[in-house]
C-alpha cells in the first residue's frame, strides 16, 4: 500500500510564458511542491535531519506529459502517488487536473541519500521514513 | 539527416538549491535554450512569424535522467541532436556534459503549432522549417 | 483610506540557493503574489478584462530590503498594504516576518495600463478598480 | 576608481510572462548574473574559498526602475558598474540597453560576508577582494 496526497495550486504570473500558459518546466517544480507538502503532512522533510544525518532526495529521472494548457489564476489540483519503492528508491506519479479535466501527469524517481556539501551517498530508506510512504492516509 | 547543434552554458547561482547543485528543473530551461538557439542558429525563432500566422512548438512529452550534479560555475556542454520527426513533431534529445563527462540527459517532444492567444492548433511542419531541421550542420 | 491584504507563504526547495536560504530574487516574485491574491480578494484580477480592454500593471521600479534570511520550508507572512495612489500609479509595500521578526521589506510602483501584445499604454485608473483599492477591509 | 564590466545577454522564453515581455523579477537574476561574470573576469568567485573561509555577498537592498519592455531573444546590454565601497559592503549599479536605448537600471548593495551553513557574518573586505574591486579594466 502505497500514500498518496492532494493539493491545490493556482498558477501565477509568474509561471506564465508569452504563450500565454504555464511554462513546461514549472510542472517539474510543481511535482516537487506536492512531494515536500506530502513529506510535511506526514511529519516529516525531504531534508530530514536525524541525529548527524541529513538524508535527502535528488532525483533519477523525471518525466511530464502534456495534455492542455493551464493559464494564469487557473486553480490546479495535483494528486500525488506513489507507485513504486524499492529499497533505495521512490517514484511516484503527479496527476494535474483541473475541473475534473486532465492537464498534465508527470513521474519522478528519486534516490533516497546521504547529502553532504553537495554530494550524495546513496542509502536504504530507514525504516522510519519507509513507514510513512507505505501508509495509505 | 538530422541537424545537431552545441551550445555552452554556466550554472548561475540562482539556479542552484540548497543542496549546493542546480536544481533538477533547470535542465529543462536549459534544454530549451539550446533548442531555441538551434533555431536562430539556422535563421529562424522558435515563435516564427510568417504572414498572419505564428508557428510555435509546445511540448507534448519531456523527460531528463541525471547522472552527476552540476554545481555553481561549473561549465556545461550542451549536445542537441533531433532524433525525430513526423508531419506534425520533432524530438529531440540534449546531452549534458562536463569536461567530457556525463551529467544528464533530457528528451523533449513537441509539435508544431499555430498559436493564437494561449490556444494551440497542431499543424504540417511547414517545409521552410522541415528543411533546417534536417540540414545536418 | 488604502487596502490591505495578508498571506502566508512557505519557501519552498527550488526557491532557495547554495547559500541555504531564499534566493533574493523570489521576494519579488511573492510581492507579485501577494498583490495578486489581494486583487483576487477583491473579486478583480491583475489582468483585468473589461469588454475589448485588457488592464495590466506594469512595475515602474520596485525595491527591497533584506533583515534576515527565510529557510526551506519557514512559513513567511506577507502583509501587503497600499501606500500611495496617484491618478494612473500605485504604490504598494509588502512586509515580510517569521513568527513576528522582519525578515524583509519590499516596494513596488505600479502604472495602470491597457495591455496589447506586449504594449502598454498608461491610463488612469478606472473607477470600478480605485474603489476596491481605496477600501480598507 | 571602480571597476566596471560589460555582459551581453538575450532573453529567454523561460523569462518571458503573459504580458509578452521579460518578467520584472528576471532583471534581478541578470544583475547577478553580470556581477558574478565580473567576479570571475577578475579570477575570483562571488563565492570565494580562501583557506577555511568562505566568502559570500549576501544582499542588503537592491531596486530596478524599468523603462522598456525586453522581448523574447532581445539581445540586451548590461553594463556593471561598481559605484560605492566602504569597509565591509559594495554597491554596484546595472544599466540595461537594448541598441543603445534605456531598458532598466538597477542597484544592489551587498555586504561581504563569511557563509557557513546557511547563516552569515559581516566582514571588513579582504584586501585580495578589495584590490579587483577598485581597479578600473
Amino acid at each position: 500500500m502505497h500514500a498518496e496526497f492532494k493539493l491545490t495550486r493556482r498558477v501565477t504570473f509568474a509561471e506564465t510564458d508569452l504563450a500565454g500558459v504555464m511554462h513546461f518546466s514549472n510542472y517539474y517544480r510543481w511535482m516537487e511542491e506536492v512531494e515536500h507538502a506530502f513529506f510535511r503532512s506526514v511529519g516529516l522533510s525531504v531534508v530530514q535531519q536525524e541525529g548527524d544525518v541529513v538524508y535527502s532526495w535528488p532525483r533519477v529521472i523525471t518525466s511530464c506529459e502534456y495534455f492542455a494548457p493551464a493559464h494564469f489564476e487557473n486553480e490546479i489540483e495535483l494528486h500525488f502517488m506513489i507507485t513504486d519503492l524499492s529499497e533505495k528508491s521512490m517514484t511516484y506519479e503527479v496527476a494535474f487536473s483541473k475541473g475534473g479535466a486532465k492537464v498534465a501527469r508527470g513521474r519522478t524517481k528519486a534516490v533516497c541519500c546521504v547529502m553532504k556539501d553537495g554530494t550524495f551517498r546513496s542509502t536504504e530508506i530507514p525504516a522510519f521514513i519507509l513507514d510513512k510512504l507505505t501508509t495509505k492516509r
